[in-house]
C-alpha cells in the first residue's frame, strides 16, 4: 500500500455503541488501527496498560505535553486524556486508517491540525433506543442515566461540526457502512493529486507520440 | 424513501469506459436514474429519441432555454446540448440519485446551481490503457485517437475541480466502488440536518422525563 492512511475521528453519545462498532470494524478489516489514548486516571480492574489506555503519571503526561508528543489532550474530572502523536503518524505512514474515539472538543482540535481528518458521529436510530441501551447496561443508576442523557443533549450541539453520521441500528450493517464510508474517502481527488499529476504527464506523452 | 436523491455528475476522458460503467451501475441498482440530455444534433442510425438523447429542433431547444427548463447547456460544433431540469428534479424528489454524464464546463455550472452535487471523475489506471482502449474500439483512425488524447490532456486540467475519482480498471470492482461512494454521501451531516434536529429534541425530552 502506498496510499497514506486517513485519520478518522469517531464520536457519539454515551451508550450509542460506538466502542463495539469500532472493535468489530477493526477485527473484520485488518488495515484499521485503533488509536489508544494516554491518561492519568487510575486503571480499572479489567483494564490493561496499552490496551484500553496508556496509563501515565501526571509527571509523565506533562512531559508528553512539553515535548509536543500529543496531537490533542484535555483535562476531565481532574485527569488528563490525550492522543499520542507517534502511533497515529506511524500508522498513517504505513497506509493504515487510524481511528480515534474522542469527544467534540478533541475532534475540533484534531480537525484544526489535520484538516483532512474525517469526523464521524455515531447516532442512535432514535432517542428511545439510546435511553433503553443505557438502561440495559444494568450497571447505571437512574440518576447516572439521566446525567448521560443531559450530556447527550449538550454533545448534540456539536453534531453539525462533523462530516458524516452513521445510524447505529443493526451492528453488522453499521460496520459495513462505516467501512464503505472510510474507504470511499480514499477516492477524494484531494488525496490523489500525485496520481492526477502522473496521469496528466503520461497522457501528454501519448498524445504527442502516437 | 424520504431521503432526497443526490445529483451525481460524472466526467472522464473519452475512451475511459464511463458510459459502460454507469449503464452497469444503473442496471444493477434500481434506484439510480440516468439523466438524458437534449440536443439539436441529428440522431445517428442506432439512436432513439428519449434513449440516447431527446432530439430537438433549434427552435424547440431555444424555447427550453428561454423557459429556464435546462439546468445547463452548451454549444459544441454548432449543436446545442443541455440537461432538462424537470426530469432531474422529479427523480431527486423521489429519492433517486440522478447521474449526469457531462463535461467539465457543464459540471462546473451544475456545481454552481447545486452546491450539494457530487462531482466524479473516471480515470484510466494509466495512460497506456486509455490509448489502448481508444484503439481497441477499432472505429477510430489514428488521427482521431490522437485528437482524443489531446482532448484528454485539456480535460485533465480540470480534474482538481471534482470531488472524487474512480479508477476504472476492472468493471465489476468499479461499479461497486461508485455505488459505495454515492451511497456514503447520503451519510453527510449536511444532508441529514432534519434528523439531527429531531433526535436532539427527542433526547431533551428523555433527559427531562426519565
Amino acid at each position: 500500500m502506498n496510499r497514506r492512511g486517513i485519520l478518522v475521528v469517531v464520536s457519539g453519545f454515551s451508550g450509542v455503541g460506538k466502542g463495539t462498532l469500532m472493535r468489530c470494524l477493526t477485527e473484520r478489516y485488518g488495515y484499521y488501527a485503533l488509536s489508544i489514548s494516554a491518561t492519568t486516571r487510575a486503571p480499572r480492574d479489567n483494564e490493561e496498560d496499552g490496551r484500553e489506555y496508556f496509563f501515565k503519571t501526571k509527571e509523565e503526561f506533562e512531559q508528553l505535553i512539553a515535548q509536543d508528543r500529543l496531537i490533542e489532550y484535555a483535562c476531565y474530572c481532574g485527569n488528563y486524556y490525550g492522543t499520542p502523536r507517534d502511533y497515529v503518524e506511524d500508522q498513517m505512514d504505513q497506509g493504515r486508517d487510524v481511528i480515534l474515539e474522542i469527544e467534540l472538543q478533541g475532534a475540533l482540535k484534531i480537525k484544526e491540525k489535520y484538516p483532512d481528518a474525517l469526523l464521524l458521529f455515531v447516532m442512535p436510530p432514535d432517542a428511545e433506543t439510546l435511553a433503553r441501551r443505557l438502561k440495559d447496561r444494568g450497571t447505571e443508576t437512574q440518576e447516572v442515566i439521566r446525567e448521560r442523557l443531559r450530556r447527550a443533549v449538550e454533545e448534540s450541539d456539536g453534531v453539525e461540526e462533523y462530516d458524516y453520521m452513521i445510524i447505529n441500528d443493526e451492528l453488522e450493517t453499521s460496520v459495513e457502512e462505516v467501512h464503505n464510508l472510510i474507504d470511499s474517502q480514499h477516492n477524494k481527488i484531494s488525496r490523489n493529486l500525485d496520481f492526477v499529476e502522473q496521469i496528466r504527464k503520461e497522457i501528454k506523452v501519448f498524445a504527442k507520440g502516437e
